[in-house]
C-alpha cells in the first residue's frame, strides 16, 4: 500500500544521543516503593515518520514532554499502539533484554493492521539497547524487580479526517518496575461476566492496539468494586475463556484420562499472542512431563473440572506479571475457589522465567544487552 | 464510582478567555477549499479535570499544541472520545447549533463507559457558544458549508497502569468545512466484506469512543484500494447491515406488500445513536407518508429486494455528510448497483434538513447562538 511503504529506516548508525546534564538527572525511587508504570528513567528514544520524508533519525534526549497538535489522530480515532519488555540486572552482573525479538515482531505486526509504518525491527532493538545503556542504573539492584520497556506509536498528524495517517511518532520509555499487583505474587480473584466481550472474530484482539484496552477500564473498575482484582474476559455463547486483564490464562488440570495437561486458549485472534505465553508452552514442550495442549476451554469445562477435582491450578501469564496465580473466579452468583496444588506449576514456571531473567540459567532468550 | 464523581462541574461563569492578538488572527481559507478536518480556527476551549480537584475553571486562548506527558493515558490505552456536530450561518444572518443537546447527552454516556467523569451538559454548551461566537467569521458564508464542532476528551496521567485515569482534558476545536466528502453529494460506493467487524455485542460500538475507530483504518484504505468510498461493516452470520463507514445507514423500499418503507438497522448496542439519524426518523415519523421502520435487515433481504426491484434508495446519514447517496454494494464478487428513484428521499431529506441548518425553516433543533 503506497500510503505505507516506508523511505529507509530508522537505523542505529543514524542514532542522535541528548544526554542529560549531570543536574538534570533525577533521583531513583526506592526499590520497595515501585509502582507499575509510575517512574520513568532520565531518556527517551524518538523516531518521527512522515510519509513524504519516510522516517527520520531516531534520538534519544532527556525525558520531556511531546508537543502534540489538539487535532493529531492519535487523540481521535486512537491510531496507536504499544510493546511491553522487561530488562533484567542479573545476578553475575550483566544487564540482559527478554526476547526482544518476538516483541518487535508483534509491534510490526500492530503496526500494519493500525496503518502504521513498518521499520527494520533489528535497527531499533539495537537504538532500545543503546537507551537502556545509557539509563542502566535504573534498572533496579534486586531480582524481583526490572527495567519495563514501552516502545510506543502515535499518529500525530492535525487532520480531523478518519484516514490513514501521513506523520506518525514512535517513542520508547524505560520503567523501573516492581510486582505488577500490589498484592505481589500473591493469587489474585477474577470476575468473569459474559455481559462483557473484550474482542471478537473480524475483530483486532489479537494486535497489541490502544483501543483494545479503553473498553475494558470501566469493566475492570467494576471488578474492583465487587472486590476482585482483574477480570477474566469470555467469549462466545459457551463462555469460553480468552484472557485474563492484561494476561494470558493457563489452566492445569487433569484430563478425563486422568493425564496432567497444561491448557491455554489458541491464538485464533481474539486473544494477544503473549511472549510470556509463548516462553511458557515452549518451557513446559521441553520439559514432556505433562500434555501441552493450545485449545477453547469453556467455563462449563472448567466448573466440570472443579467438581470432579481435577483442577490443579489456574494462573495468568504477561510480560508485567510474568505469572500470578488466581486464587478465585466468581461467575453467575458463584465463587469458585481455584486450588493451588503442590508442587505448583506456575511457581516452577516463575523460578524457571526468573533463572533465566537474572542470569541464574544461561538461556537465548535474555539477551546480553552490552 | 468514587474515582468518578465529579468535583463541581465546569461552569459558564467561570469561562475564563484569552483572546488573539489581532496579528494573531490566521487567514481563513477559501470556501471553496475546505477539505473535512483539515483547517482549524484562531481559538479553543479547555477544562482539565483532577480526580482530587475536580474540574478547573473552562479557558477559551489562542489554538496551541497540547503538552503531554509521553507516558499520558490517552497515548497508550486509548482513554479518548470525541463528539461531532456543526454552526451554520443562516441565510438570515443568524448562527444556529443543531441539537447540541443530543451531542453532549451522548458525550456524557461516553464518557460514563470510558470511566472518564461527566459534566454539566447546559453550561459546557454555554461555553461552546462563547468559543462560535468568538471565532464566528470562521463560519462559511455559504449555504453549502459549515462549522464543525469538534468537543474531544482524553486522559492525562502519566502512568502505565491499565486504569481509570485521575487526571483529564476535555477541548473543543473549531474547524470550517465543506462537504465530507471530495465527491460532494456524488453518490458513494460500499465494500460490504464479512471478514471485517466493527463491532459486537458486549462491545462497545455503541459509544463515540476513538477506540472504535483505530481497528476501521486499515479495512477503510482496503476498500480504497479496490475502488470503493467506504466500507458496509456488516455482523453476524446472516450479515446484517449496521453502519457504512462513518454513518448510520437507511434503505428507503417497498416491503413484500408494495408498502414504501423507510428502514435503518435499531439502537441495539451494535452501531452509533446518530443525531441525524434520530432527526430523519423524527422527520418521517412526522410526514406519515410512509412507513418507517427499525430493525435489522440482512445482505440477503437487501438483494432480495434488489432482484425484486424493490429497492428505492439507500444513504447513509451523520453530522459530516448529513445525508449521502449509496450509488452500489460490493459484496461477495458482485457489484449492486443501487437505483436512485424520484423523487428522491435522500435529496428530500437534505434540502429538509439544509433549510434548518440555514435558517429557511424555523425549527426547535436549530438553537441559536447569539
Amino acid at each position: 500500500m503506497t500510503a505505507l511503504t516506508h523511505i529507509g529506516n530508522p537505523t542505529y548508525s543514524d542514532l542522535e544521543e541528548k544526554i542529560c546534564a549531570p543536574d538534570q538527572l533525577r533521583p531513583k525511587p526506592d526499590t520497595s516503593a515501585l509502582v507499575f508504570g509510575k517512574y520513568f528513567t532520565d531518556h527517551m528514544l524518538e523516531v518521527s515518520w512522515d510519509s513524504e520524508k519516510g522516517w527520520a533519525k531516531p534520538v534519544i534526549s532527556p525525558m520531556h514532554n511531546l508537543q502534540l497538535h489538539p487535532g493529531a489522530k492519535v487523540l481521535h480515532y486512537a491510531i496507536e499502539l504499544f510493546e511491553g519488555m522487561k530488562a533484567y540486572r542479573g545476578e553475575d552482573g550483566h544487564l540482559r533484554l527478554f526476547r526482544p525479538d518476538r516483541n518487535m515482531a508483534r509491534m510490526l505486526s500492530t503496526a500494519k493492521r493500525s496503518s502504521l509504518p513498518t521499520f527494520d525491527a533489528e535497527e531499533m532493538i539495537k537504538c532500545i539497547k543503546r537507551l537502556i545503556q545509557i539509563d542502566k542504573e535504573w534498572i533496579p539492584y534486586s531480582n524481583t524487580s526490572s527495567l519495563y520497556i514501552r516502545p510506543t506509536f502515535i499518529a500525530t498528524d492535525p487532520s480531523l479526517g478518519v484516514a490513514s495517517p501521513n506523520e506518525a511518532l514512535l517513542y520508547v520509555l524505560l520503567c523501573p518496575v516492581g510486582p505488577y499487583f500490589t498484592s505481589g505474587f500473591k493469587p489474585i480473584s477474577l470476575m468473569a461476566d459474559p455481559q462483557y466481550v473484550r474482542s471478537w472474530p473480524g475483530g483486532c484482539g489479537a494486535m497489541k492496539m490502544g483501543a483494545n484496552y479503553a473498553p475494558t477500564i470501566y469493566i475492570q473498575k467494576q471488578s474492583e468494586l465487587l472486590g476482585h482484582q482483574q477480570v477474566l474476559w469470555l467469549y462466545g455463547e459457551d463462555h469460553q475463556l480468552t484472557e485474563v486483564g492484561t494476561m494470558n490464562i493457563f489452566l492445569f488440570m487433569l484430563n478425563k484420562n486422568g493425564e496432567r495437561e497444561l491448557v491455554t486458549p489458541p491464538l485464533d485472534g481474539l486473544i494477544l499472542p503473549g511472549v510470556t505465553r509463548l516462553s511458557l508452552l515452549e518451557l513446559a514442550r521441553e520439559w514432556k512431563e505433562f500434555r501441552v495442549v493450545e485449545r477453547t476451554i469453556s467455563m462449563a469445562e472448567v466448573i466440570e473440572a472443579h467438581e470432579e477435582k481435577r483442577l490443579l491450578e489456574i494462573f495468568g501469564a504477561g510480560t508485567a506479571c510474568v505469572v500470578c496465580p488466581v486464587a478465585s473466579i466468581s461467575y453467575q452468583g458463584r465463587e469458585y475457589n481455584i486450588p493451588r496444588t503442590e508442587p505448583s506449576l506456575s511457581q516452577r514456571f516463575l523460578k524457571t522465567m526468573s533463572d533465566i531473567h537474572y542470569g541464574r540459567l544461561q538461556h537465548p532468550w535474555a539477551v546480553d544487552i552490552q
